[in-house]
C-alpha cells in the first residue's frame, strides 16, 4: 500500500506582514515546516504556528533559512559552512523552544529556499546542516532534493529524506526552478503530478525530460495564490487513489 | 563568611564587530550572561563565548533583549508582554541550544540594557519574561533589580535574584543611570563599591543618598575600556576581605 | 469654498510581503506618503510606489519611520534627538533619490506610527524631525498632529500641516488610538467623519467629547481590509459636499 | 610627474561598535569611502564621518554595499541586476543627504566587499550599479577593478575608475583575494607596493605572476589592525619619490 508525507512552509509572516492561509492548508496536510525567523516568522508568529500545528495533530519541522529577511531566503549567499552551521543551530533552539514549551517534539528539519538548493547540491553545506541537527541531540530526518549529499548528510548521524515538489518545476538535470513569487498552478495538474510522483516514481522535466522521483515526503507551497485549493485537490487526490497519508517519522527508518 | 556571585555580560561582538575582552574578564568571574541576538551576539559569538565560558568552569545565563541592534537594545520600546514572552522565548531556545550542544546547561536569566531597567519597573514585562523562563522547562532565576516585581516574577514560579552593580551610577530613587557608552571608571572605586556592597550591603546614589543593597551577584561591565583592570581590581579586593565567590546557583534556594 | 488634500500610506510592502492595495486607492487621493526602508519599504518596493504616484499626479511625502521592521513602527522607542535627526535624513535622502530619478520632487514629509505621536507630543522629537527636513534644503511641510509642537517645527523654518484621521479613533484629550492591526471600518461612516471634519471643523472622540479638528489633509488608511472601498466613499461624500480635492502645496503658504 | 589618488573605506562602525580609525587614517588620504548602512554605517556615523572628511578637505565617495550587516557585506549574494540598481540608488541617496547638508558634494562611488568583486566580473552587475550612480543625477566615476565591465559601465555614462590594493593580495588572473578579517601586513611591505604599482604599473600575484597595474587609485584598509601605521608609511614613500596625491576628480576625464 502506497504511503507518503504531505509537508509544507508556514509561519512565513512577519510583524505586520501575512503570507499564506496556514489554518487552511494544515487539514490537507500531514507536516509543516515552520519558519525560524532568519526568512520570515517572527517569534509571536513562531507560536501561533506551532501551537495550530498540535492543535491539527501535525509534525513539526523547522525550516531554515540563509539570514535575508528583505529577499525571503530566496538567494544565494556565500556562507562558510561553519557559518551556516551556527545559522542553524541558533534557529533549531529557537523553534524547538517553542515545540517543546508547547508540548510538542521537533520531528524534521527542511531548510529553506536557496538554503534548500544549496545544501542539496553542495555536500559540505548539506554536511554543516546536518550537524547542527545533531548537535540537537535528536535524529531527526533532513529533507533535501536526493542528490550527491545523502553520503555527507550520513556521515554526520542524520539522514536526508527525499522530497518532491509536484508545484514546481524541475529541469532536466533535476534541479528545482524557484520562482520568486509562487504563481498559481492549476490544482488538478498538480494534483495528477503528486499521484504520479508516488504511483510512478516520475515527474516530467521543463524540457520534457523523465525523471526518476525518490521521495518521503511531498511539499505543497503555502504561498501561491490558490495554495489551500491546491491542497484540497492533492489531498483528494491521493485518496482517490489509495494512497495514506502518513507522517514522516512513520515513513524513515531510524538511523 | 560572606559570599557572592560576580557576572559579567559577554558574546556582545557581532559579525565583524568585535566588543569586550571577554576571555581577558572570565578568570574573574563566576557567571557569564550570554548575548542572543537581538542587541548582539551573531551565532558563531554565541557558540565561541559558550565554549570559553565552560572552560573556564563559569555559570552560563542568557542575556535576552529587545530587538534593537542599532540602539545596542539600550533605548526603551514599547513592546507589548506578549510580545517580549515571545522574543525571550526565542533567545532563550537558541542560546540553550548552543550550551547543551557544547555539553553545559543554562544556569540564570539576566535581561540586557532597556529591557532589564523596564522588567524591573514593571510587573507586566517582569511576569512575561518569567513566564518565557517557566516554558524552558528549567527553574533557572531571573536577575533583576529588587524592586517591586518580584512578586510577579515569583507568580510565574521563578525566583527573581537581585544584583548590584559597583560600576553603574544609581539616582536618589535607586534607579540606574545607564550610560550610553561605558566609560572608564577607576578600578578602585569599583572594587571599593563592590567590597561595601558585600559587606555593607549599601551604596550611595549620585545625590549623597545612602542606599540598601540586597545583592546575590555583583555585575561588572566588560565592554569599559578599562573593563579587565576593573575585574582585577573587584576580585581581588574581594579575596583580600574574605568573601568568597560563590557560582549563582550555590546561592539561591530553589523556588 | 471648502477644499481639503485627501492623504495615504503607501509602499508598505517589503521583500515577499505585500501590504495595501496601492494602485486600488490613488485615483482617490492627491498626496500620498511613501515608506522609507525603517518600518517598511525596501527600495524595489519605492521604486515603484514612486512611479505609480506619478502616473497618478499624486504628491509624494517621505514617511519617515523608527528602526523596527518587526514593530512596523509602531512601538515607541525612546531614541535621541539627535539620532532620531540623522534617521531622519538617511531616510529623506533615500527617497528624495527615487523621486527626483523619476522626475518629480518631495512634496512633504510625514512621520508615521509611533513617531507620529511621539514627535507630536513631543517638541524636541519634532523639531529633530524638522530640522532633518530644513537639512534636504527644501521647505517642504511636515505632517504631525497640531499640538504643542507647530512653534518648535517653526523655529526650524518648517511648517507644521495638521491632518485629521477619519477612520482612526481619537480619546477624549484629542489623541489618537492606535490600532496594532487596522481593521475594517464602515465607508460611510468614515465617509461622514471626513465631510464633517472639513464642513464643521469637528470630530467626536471615543468618550463622546467634541474636538475640535484643524487640518488641510485628511488620511486614509490603506492597510485596512476594505481601504479601497472606504476611498471612493470618502472621495465621492466630498465631491457631493462640494469639497475640492487638492493638493497640500496648494494650501499651505510658503514659510 | 606622477600622480595618484589614495582611498580609504571609512565610517564602518554600527551603533555600539567601533571599526577603524577614521581620523587617523584621514590626514595621509585624499579620498574616502563612507559606508552606506547596508554593510556598516548607521546614519549618526554617516553624519560624524562626512564631516570629518570635510574638515579634512577629502573627496568623499559611497561605499555601497549588499544588505548584509551579519556578513560585513563580505560575502557574495545573488541578487537580480534590477534589484541591486534600486539598493544602490538607497545608499546613495541617503548618504547623498548627508554630504550636500554639510555643504558637500558626492565626488564618487565604490562598491563594498563582495559586490565590489561581483560588480567587477559581471557586466551586468555593473551596469546596475552604473545605472543608480546615473540616476543620481551627477557624472561622478565609479570604482571598480578594471576587468571586463569597463564598457558596461560606460554604456550607462558613467566612467569606471580603476584602482589598486597595496595591501590585498591578488591571485594569478589578478582577482583580489578577500580577507574576512583584515590582518596586518607590514607597513614597508605595502608602501613598496604602492609605490611600484604607481610608477611600474607592477604588481606581483600571490603565484609569482607579474600582473599589469592601471589604477588612478590605491586603496588602503583601514580596519587593519596597523592601518594607520600602514597610511603613514604608503604616504611618506609615495612622496619619497615624488608622485602627488592628487583628488580622483583632478584624474578623471569628465564622461
Amino acid at each position: 500500500m502506497a504511503r507518503i508525507d504531505v509537508n509544507c512552509d508556514m509561519g512565513e509572516s512577519f510583524g505586520r506582514w501575512s503570507l499564506g492561509d496556514d489554518l487552511g492548508m494544515m487539514p490537507y496536510l500531514t507536516s509543516v515546516n515552520i519558519a525560524t525567523g532568519y526568512h520570515a516568522g517572527d517569534p509571536p508568529t513562531m507560536r501561533r504556528t506551532v501551537a495550530a500545528a498540535l492543535e491539527h495533530g501535525l509534525a513539526i519541522g523547522a525550516h531554515l533559512a540563509l539570514p535575508d529577511l528583505m529577499g525571503f531566503g530566496r538567494r544565494r549567499m556565500a556562507v562558510r559552512p561553519e557559518d551556516l552551521e551556527d545559522y542553524c543551530l541558533y534557529q533549531l533552539g529557537a523553534l524547538d523552544a517553542f515545540i517543546r514549551s508547547a508540548g510538542g517534539h521537533l520531528a524534521h528539519v527542511k531548510p529553506h529556499g536557496a538554503l534548500y538548493v544549496m545544501a542539496s547540491q553542495d555536500p559540505q553545506l548539506a554536511a554543516a546542516v546536518a550537524r547542527a541537527v545533531a548537535k540537537t541531540g535528536t535524529r531527526v530526518p533532513l529533507m533535501l532534493l536526493n542528490r550527491d549529499t545523502t553520503d555527507a548528510v550520513a556521515a554526520e548521524g542524520v539522514t536526508l529524506v527525499p522530497e518532491a515538489f509536484p508545484d514546481l518545476h524541475y529541469d532536466g538535470s533535476g534541479d528545482l526552478i524557484i520562482e520568486p513569487i509562487k504563481r498559481a498552478w492549476d490544482p488538478d495538474l498538480v494534483a495528477g503530478r503528486a499521484v504520479r510522483m508516488v504511483l510512478e516514481r516520475k515527474v516530467e522535466a521543463n524540457d520534457g525530460t523523465e525523471l526518476d522521483v525518490e521521495a518521503l515526503s511531498l511539499c505543497l507551497h503555502g504561498d501561491a495564490p490558490n495554495a489551500v485549493d491546491t491542497a484540497v485537490a492533492v489531498h483528494a487526490a491521493l485518496n482517490r487513489h489509495g494512497i495514506t497519508l502518513t507522517p514522516l517519522a512513520d515513513l524513515v527508518a531510524a538511523p
